[in-house]
Order: C-alpha cells, then structure tokens, then sequence
C-alpha cells in the first residue's frame, strides 16, 4: 500500500491556493512530495530555484512535506518517487476541463499512476497565479491571495522587469 | 494516518463506471466501504438489499472491499467507519457542479473529512445508471454497461413493472 | 451510401428551434424521417398523435420530411428506417452533456448509427420546449418561440388543465 | 431613470445566499422588491406565506427592501412595480445555463425589462436550497447556510412530514 | 445612491455586442464610463487611442456615455469615477468562468465595488473580437460584427501588417 | 443534394482523435476533402507540406478521402469545393464553447454552409495535439495516441528544436 502523493506543478508563485491543497495532502499522505516542475509549456516569471525557495518557506511546519524541483515526465517523476499518487486542486470548470485531459494522458502513460483531485477551500477557488502576477504589476496588495513573503518577491520582480 | 476509505452511492444498479472506481481505490486504501445509500432522495428502481446484493457481488474477489448499506449523513458514516475520506467518480461536467456543491456542503458538515475525486476509464465515463435503466425499458442488449448478473436482474425489474 | 437521416424527440410541443434544425437537415439529407419518440421517460403534456400531427403541420411544406411516431430504442428505429443518421440540435452546453451521454450509449448500443449535430440559428439557441410551457401556463404570449397553430393548442391545453 | 430592482425566486427556504445578493442590491438600488413566487413549477416545501415570512424575517433591516408574493409572469410583476429590472444571482455553471434561457426569454416576453445578474459571496457559491433541505432530513445541523430561524422551522418542517 | 457605472475592456476592436451592452448600460445608470484599458496583459492590435476613438465613435448619441482610456487597476478607475459598479457582458461559459474570477478577485481589492453581469442580445452572443481579427486577416466581410467604420480600420490596419 | 463534406483543421500532427473522425465521415459522404489550413493563427510545429504529408499516409486505404492545404476562409473552401458541409469533431467541453463561435461565425459569413458535429470514439475523447507534442519534448512513449510513423517524426522534430 503507497503512503506517498505527489503534487506536482509551476507554483509561479505559490499561492494560498496550493498551501490549502498541501495542507490537506499532508493529512492523508506519510509523504507529500511537491514537485516544481522544471521544464515547462508555460512562460513563467520565476526560475525553477525561486519557485522551490518560495513553495518550501510556504510548506515549513508541515513534516512530512519535500519539495523539489523535477525535469521530465509527472509520471516518471512519481515512479521515481515510488509512488503511484498524483494530487491535482480542482478550482474551476475550466480547470477540470485541463485537467481530465492531462489524468487521462498521464494514465495512458502510465497505469499504475492515479490521478486524484481535490478541492481547496472555497475561498481560495478562484486564486490564479496568473491574475495575481497581472494585479501585482497594476499596483494591487494580494495580501489575500498569496504570503508576505511572496507579494514583497512579486513587487521586486514585477518593478525590475 | 487513516488508511480506509468510504465510496457512498446509490449504486441503483452498479455499472462497469462504478466498479472500476471501486477496484481503483481498493489499490490505494487499506479498506474501502462501499456505502450503499439507504434514504435516498432519488427514487430507486431496487430495494437497498438489492442495490447492496448486485454491489457486493460485483466486488468480489476485492479481498479490501466491504460492500454495507447506510443510512443518514455521508461525513457521520465516514466517522462511524473511522475513515475521513470520501471517494466520488467524476465522470462530466454536469457530475462535477452536483460533485462540487456536495463536496464543499459536506466539508462544512465535518471539516475532518475530505472528499477525494477519481476518475473511471474513459471506456466507462460516460455511463449512467439512468440511462441504462431507461435502455433496458426499451429492449437494449446493455451487456457492455454492467455485469452479466446486473442485466439479468434489470430485465426481470423492468418487465415486472 | 445512406441518404436519410432520422430526427429523433418528444416534440413536446414542436418548437422553431426544432422547426430550424428540420429545415437545415432536409437540405443536406434525401429523407428526413422526424421520429415523435412514443414512450418516453419524460412527463409529456401531449399525446403522441397531438404532438405528431403539430410537427406534421410545421414541416408541411418540406416535400422530403416525413413525421410519424415510434417506440422502442432510437437505433431501431434508425435501422428500421434504413439510415444510420440520427441527428441532434446541440443548443446549450446542458443539452451537450446529456447528448454526448445519448450518443455514446447509442454508438455503443449500434455502432453503425452515428449521431450528428447541428446547431439551431443563434435566436432559437435558448429556447426549451419547458420553459415555453410554463411561460404558457403563466400567461405569456409565445409567438416568438412557437407556430401560431401550436400557441394555440398550447392555450387550449393548459387551460383545460 | 429607474432606481428599482426585483429579486424575483422561490425562496424554499430562503438562504445565506439569496440574503448575500439582497443586500448588495439593497446598495445599488432606492427600492428592491424581494418577489416570492406564488404558482412554481418546482414542487416547494413551504407555502408562499410561509416562505415571504421568512424572507422578511431574513430582511429585516433593510430599510429599502420590500417582501411580497407575487403571481404570473415575472416581466409582468417587474412593471407592476415600475421597474425594469430582474435581479439574479449566479452561482455556478448549471445555474447560468438555467439563467441564461430565462433572461432571453425574459427579454423576448418583455424588452424593456433587463436582467442582472451577480454574484454571492463565494463562501455561499455553492449554497443550494436543495441540498439543505436533503441535509436537514438527514439529521444535519446547517447553520452555517440558513439563519437559525430559517433552521428551527426547517427541523419542525421536516420531522412532521 | 450611486448613479454611474463603469464598462471596463480591452475594446480591440468595439464589436457589436460591446455597443449592445454600452446600449443597455445607458438605459439604467446617469452616467456610463466606457473605460478601456491603456496597459493590458492580452496582445493588442490597435493602440489605445484608435480603440477610444471607435469606441467613441460607435457610442456617439447616447449622451450619457463617455468613452476614455484608463490604466492601472480596474477597481481603482472605478473609484476614480466615484462609481461603486463594473458592467460586464457575459457571453458564453468559457467567459462566466473568467469573469467569476475577475469579478471574485476585483471584489478582494475592493468590497465596496460590486461587479454586474448582463446579457448581449444573443445575436452577438458568439462575437469575439478575436475570431473577428482572424477573420478579416481571412479576406472576410465582417459587417455583420462591426460598425462599418471599424470594419474598414481593420482592413487597413491588417493589410498594413 | 450535397454528397461532399470539409474537415478542416491544423492537424499538427494528426493524432488517431482525427482519424477516427476522418473514418466515420467517410463512410457517411461520397468525397471528403480533408484540408489542412495553410495560414493558422496557432502557431504550428510541422509546415503545411508536412502536415499534409502525414494526413495523407494516415488516410491512405481510404479511397474517398482527399487531403490537401487549403488558404483563406474555410468557407470559401468548402464553396470551392462545391460542397456545403463542414465537419468538426467535439471531444469536451472546452472545444464545444469555440466550436459554437467558429460555427456561428461561418454560418453568418456564408449562410449556404452548415457546420455538423461529430463525435470521435470515447477513446480518442481527450486527445490534444498540444498536450501530445508536451508530451514527446518530455520523452515520453505516445505510440496510443499518435500512428508509429508520427511518433517518428514528432520525435526527430522536436529533437532538432
């Protein structure tokens, strides 16, 4: 029986969002292992170190919490892992449009990986990494969106660029 | 770290949709209770002993599966079996808005509880039990949707009628 | 090479979203059989012989549509027909779902039928058989959405009631 | 200009959300008319006059909020009180798809009425009258989504059926 | 009583179904500020000063609306105009889902600032500035989208490119 | 009557979601003109010649299917081509939404042509040339959803980048 669950994603940044996903990963799971993927589709504003410092500060106090960057395939990723778990947060319809979509490939590359979702709290349904990044470079205090720690590293990042 | 976990229904009959579900949970839980709805708001085509009968002989040979009726909330069942995960398919979007709604009352309802989404095979995701109920009333050969067993049972229910 | 095409539903009362989806496909087919769906799950407000004869009139004029009734599967009744078209007008993302729900079951069930959709003119795309009713039974006047002759009989019945 | 709104609904029982949506109305609005229907084609547990006491009770207040029942059509309740608009709460996806067929055909029946829609609080997005009442039957203490007195009568409502 | 709505956009180019809901706009408040966004995350075609001047242009005679351009922070403009109330058109699903975010996150920068949907006459209920850029790009006539002002700036503009 | 059907597409690279739906067409029209877009806003991995190239190998066999480019409006294609018939796949929700668009769109630039949807078989359901293409950057084995000689050449592409 696998007691360990990978969460994998950009996390560009993390945000309260995926800390509630973490949270209640790490209540089912002996280890919960997020994974900031390395290469990735989408064009992101922090590198793969920045997203992994920021997502471990995010998940200090939770024990049984390794987050790690990783390069390649989610489920490559989970088999080296010696899992068979991965966890998805289920915001929106458009998100379980995406995300089916991705279950359903990751389980025809590999059959011994589950994909299972769940929901955040419902405060937090309608976060977006990207809404914040683009109310961040308008001026706006996402103090309820995201930590301290990660709105002072967006207005530095979003005032160089 | 809790290891059981309860798949509530109404399973009125079971299709090949929900005991894929079953057989995928049982490779990822110690124990899985299969809940079989006793009050239901839904009107039932078979009586609850029914429902639980086709349920139980379905998984069989899931050495970790426990098929039982229950009656009540879903998050007090949950407790009364020591578990605090409640597994539910997801097979579209109209599943995932009713999903949805009933996942965040529940979480309310016992804030200890978390309710978990897995997906079927594509091959069963887009069965329905009303469906193939109505199928069997107009005459259809529905063997590739349930058991052997199932059909037979919902041809002589049907006819009965 | 099939040239007809078999228009499946329960017309309850024929309305100028369905009258549109008759014009479009006796364009494209030989013969456009409209099969008045005998049986039926749903609650119908009209007699199958009433609702035959309102798309009867609708479609007089439409020299290769034919309106008749049938019971049992759709599929038979395709097959009966000799076509292996069933067609379906797709109006909002509720009727998609059922839909794709219908002709996965279908295919399933026939999988020489193959159900093709077409989209209403975008001033019929919301309009529901349902809903007209109750806005009948209100006292609305409904000629935007109904033939006069159904508008009437609509009246007649409700009024009866 | 018109500085009146109708918040037209069934209101069975009324909830944190329909009250969220009142009083934001209430700030955009001189008057707003809370319209309890009294001819539904939904099957309601309370009657209309039980259902407009609680609504009052809910709105009390509201200095500019005014509860009653109303029969027929809603456009037609709309102009009885001089206003020209419909306001409605959206919550989630099937809502909007429900919504969106009232609102065109609303406008069809009557175009000088608009429809308006907004949101609830998400903490009452997918607050449901529906599932309440199933939970309370059930045994659930739903005082998260229903003032206290809505949950007393609820309790007493159910347990004499 | 707040008396002024703002309609914030991109407005790349005004569409049919902007002027519809601008149209709408001028019926329920005093004053309705058509803002269009001077910085915007989506690539634009026409600077901000050709999109105030169409938008200008179309809204010419309804004597309440003032077009201008605004940057910065949507609910910030709002507050600029002493406005409480953003107007935005709800299309299809795939909006609602993006506009229940904005509309959720403005809501968190700004409590006192509601967001409110309406409806575009469903003739324009599939226009997207996008697909219409694609298809003047495409040699198409688009007069049944656009003014004919913006038609011909559209051609100009694309040929040059 | 119109015995001719368009599939149009990018079909970059053509996945057996495609081909599914290239078969079931084929057996339902006497000619079907695959044509693969020459200008395409998304931008595309393989050149038009190549995409043809690999359409055409996957269509061999079947004699009444022609693959060729095709630039401009898909319209003026489909007239072109003396046929009246576009066909699109719908796998999800997602490409439902922008279907709906595009088919509105086309059938207000040219009124004559009728969009018809088909569905690919359940398998095939949530295919994407995107998500493929994602998946062999990561080396992954996509041999379930692509033919063998277009893993071939995804491979040696995308190696090259």
């Amino acid at each position: 029986m696998n007691r360990k669950a990978v969460y994998p994603g950009s996390f560009d940044p993390i945000t309260y969002g995926h800390i509630d996903i973490i949270k209640r990963t790490s209540k089912l799971y002996d280890t919960v292992y997020v994974g900031v993927a390395h290469s990735t589709d989408k064009k992101v504003l922090f590198s793969v170190g920045e997203r992994v410092a920021m997502a471990r500060k995010a998940a200090k106090g939770l024990g049984n919490v390794i987050v790690e960057d990783f390069s390649g395939l989610v489920v490559d990723y989970v088999r080296r892992k010696k899992s068979c778990v991965i966890i998805r947060g289920l915001r929106m319809i458009s998100d379980f449009e995406y995300e089916f979509q991705m279950a359903l490939t990751n389980r025809k590359l590999a059959d011994d990986v589950e994909t299972i979702f769940m929901m955040p709290n419902e405060s937090y349904s309608y976060l977006s990494s990207k809404l914040i990044k683009e109310a961040v470079g308008l001026g706006a205090d996402v103090s309820d969106f995201v930590p301290d720690f990660v709105e002072n590293v967006l207005k530095k990042k979003l005032k160089k660029k």
